[in-house]
């Protein structure tokens, strides 16, 4: 990637390349000047110019580095500092949680909220961010300026007014969820909203499990069963923001109703209630019911494993629907389906290899997500540095 | 959209400039030279200049207009010739194509013949392929030149060596199309090889219902059930270029088997086969039987009209999942389905009101293909156009 601007135009094209020099550390973390300009394609120089202005407004600091054994001067390290901190929070079915997110997706503190599964009050869900909010900005050192801010929630949400339009599993319609937040937490910037698998998608192809691959598709499984997908490197996002729903593909027509209003979606097979339901626990067993069903599929009790083995097999049904649509290069299971990967993994194998296209079936991988309970976090706060990745400068200004 | 480039770097900037010009060209037909400046950003002089070029290059050709009760003079209209074309092709299940296209997807001659379904030898389809062209090269005027050539085919194709990798309703397997095509054809380019739903979606986002919106899914019902989808503007290829197959989505589990080895795809529910079932006719009786149904159901032929709604119901249940998976402006029912709409629609619409995601579907339009079955062709034209728009002054150097 040779993201550098070669050219003339002087005010433009030195935003252009601090802002392709902030890119790649976000992406990596850090690296040293000679990274830097094969990176970026910018001349050594330029790479100077660009680290002082950054180190300046205190994006970053330089580092000397061991000679490495290689000839001539080492080249110093350029090292994103923890100055400079976005917040990224969360809203699902059963947790409420904010991190300070430093550059390069460094989690420097985060808070989470066990709530119980009811249809929560937006006022009560304000309230405990907030208090968390605050627990997270008073752990941080003097001086650390937050510069950003997004929030990953569990229902449909819309890019353009930053508000979720539905989240059935917490009870909330047309909330404007940004606006409320940027008040509550008295910040300057509006506060970005995405949906919570939407962001995992994110994380993951930047820094998880998917890092690297251009076209992936992320599943959360929970109460509810969300999706992501990034196509050619980027989110894809439909019409109004709200593509990826493939907890409500129709797998089984003649099946169970569905929380959405449908019949027999996908989620009524492979969401928690599913898996409860066959190992013989009360749909709405919750997280201590899962618990006991890890424990018992550790002891190799017989009937959680068939119950497994059946989820696994509609796991693998509607994947093949998945990939034969998306054709992606790796399928990431988050949430309770990351959780329980090796023992779905056998029959969802069985059904994918009888369902799926051979010549898309042959390339792609299946994997447990890497960065587990995180990914939806660190995906808010990829999109809460946007503005500062865009406009590096605009920072200094503040 | 104002494509133009502003600038100094006079080679580049020149040919991207007059690339420009050309897309707009492309896309919309003839434009006055005000309507080039108002679409790329470019000056009137840039204009003129570019435009002469394109005129000594063969590509246009400017007219007076009349005054238009406009005050000053008259914009000159900038017209597309028909002295440089693109041959496209198609390779469908019962018939083979080929079409000779103008800039602004103006077809100028086209054959097709129907052929027998039933596998075809490689060797064969480059025959007809070859016999169709002679004819459509024959028929145009002395003088016009061939710049690019594409095909569109049934089947999974690899843009990376224009390959088409598995055809199984034509009984192909890893045949090298472009290669073989570029050959048989004595052309100096490579042949494109792409998937008939993919090429007609790109048709239908450029030229047909679909035009001017940017998520676009077009799903093409013949013998065998295709896709092809528009995302954000962009054709979804996936990780190999296989996306979009929806045709084997899973909706019915426990249902028939499928062609491709799955079993309860949507293609069993929706494919040709299944309509000639559901109303009484055997599942390989062909485009005739298929006459015969639209005939009875003019006729108001109960029996065929209750498989009609049968069929129209199976339409909404998978809908359901596609548009809940992307999100789109709209979707664009292409063959058999684009055919039947009318009658498939009631049912469908029932399926797609229980089953999609209410934010969704209030936005989504369902729409028979307007283009019809010059679809695909348009979509290879589009393709086999791209090297000459890309880089307009490379065709002065033929």
């Amino acid at each position: 990637m040779r993201a550098g601007v070669v050219g003339s135009r002087s005010e433009s094209v030195r935003r252009a390349n601090l802002a392709a020099v902030l890119r790649s550390l976000q992406l990596v973390g850090a690296l040293t000047r000679s990274e830097l300009v094969d990176r970026t394609g910018l001349t050594r120089s330029a790479i100077g110019d660009l680290v002082s202005e950054l180190a300046e407004i205190g994006l970053v600091i330089e580092e000397p580095t061991g000679s490495g054994g290689a000839p001539g001067r080492p080249s110093p390290l350029v090292r994103p500092t923890e100055h400079v901190v976005v917040l990224a929070l969360e809203v699902l079915v059963d947790s409420v949680a904010v991190a300070a997110v430093a550059l390069g997706g460094v989690v420097l503190v985060d808070q989470r909220m066990e709530r119980p599964r009811s249809r929560t009050p937006v006022t009560r869900t304000l309230d405990d961010l907030t208090r968390l909010a605050d627990g997270v900005v008073a752990a941080l050192p003097d001086g650390t300026r937050i510069q950003g801010a997004a929030v990953a929630v569990a229902g449909l949400t819309r890019g353009s007014d930053d508000a979720v339009v539905a989240a059935p599993n917490i009870g909330w319609r047309e909330v404007p969820l940004g606006t409320l937040l940027r008040q509550r937490l008295d910040l300057d910037d509006v506060v970005r909203v995405g949906n919570e698998a939407n962001l995992a998608a994110l994380a993951e192809s930047r820094r998880g499990v998917a890092a690297g691959l251009a076209n992936v598709v992320y599943i959360s499984g929970e109460v509810g069963v969300g999706g992501g997908v990034i196509a050619d490197g980027d989110p894809l996002a439909g019409g109004a923001g709200f593509a990826g729903e493939v907890g409500h593909l129709p797998v089984n027509p003649d099946g169970r109703a569905c929380r959405c209003g449908g019949v027999g979606c996908w989620e009524t097979e492979i969401g928690e209630g599913a898996l409860l339901r066959r190992a013989g626990w009360p749909e709405d067993g919750g997280l201590a019911a899962i618990d006991e069903i890890v424990r018992a599929a550790d002891a190799g009790g017989a009937e959680v494993l068939a119950a497994l083995a059946e989820h696994g097999r509609w796991l693998g049904v509607g994947l093949a629907g998945v990939v034969n649509i998306f054709d992606p290069d790796v399928v990431v299971l988050g949430g309770l389906l990351g959780r329980l990967c090796s023992w779905l993994r056998p029959m969802m194998s069985v059904e994918l290899d009888r369902r799926a296209l051979p010549a898309i079936r042959e390339r792609v991988r299946i994997e447990a997500s890497s960065l587990g309970r995180d990914a939806p976090l660190l995906g808010a706060a990829e999109v809460a540095w946007e503005r500062v990745l865009a406009d590096p400068a605009a920072v200094a200004a503040v």
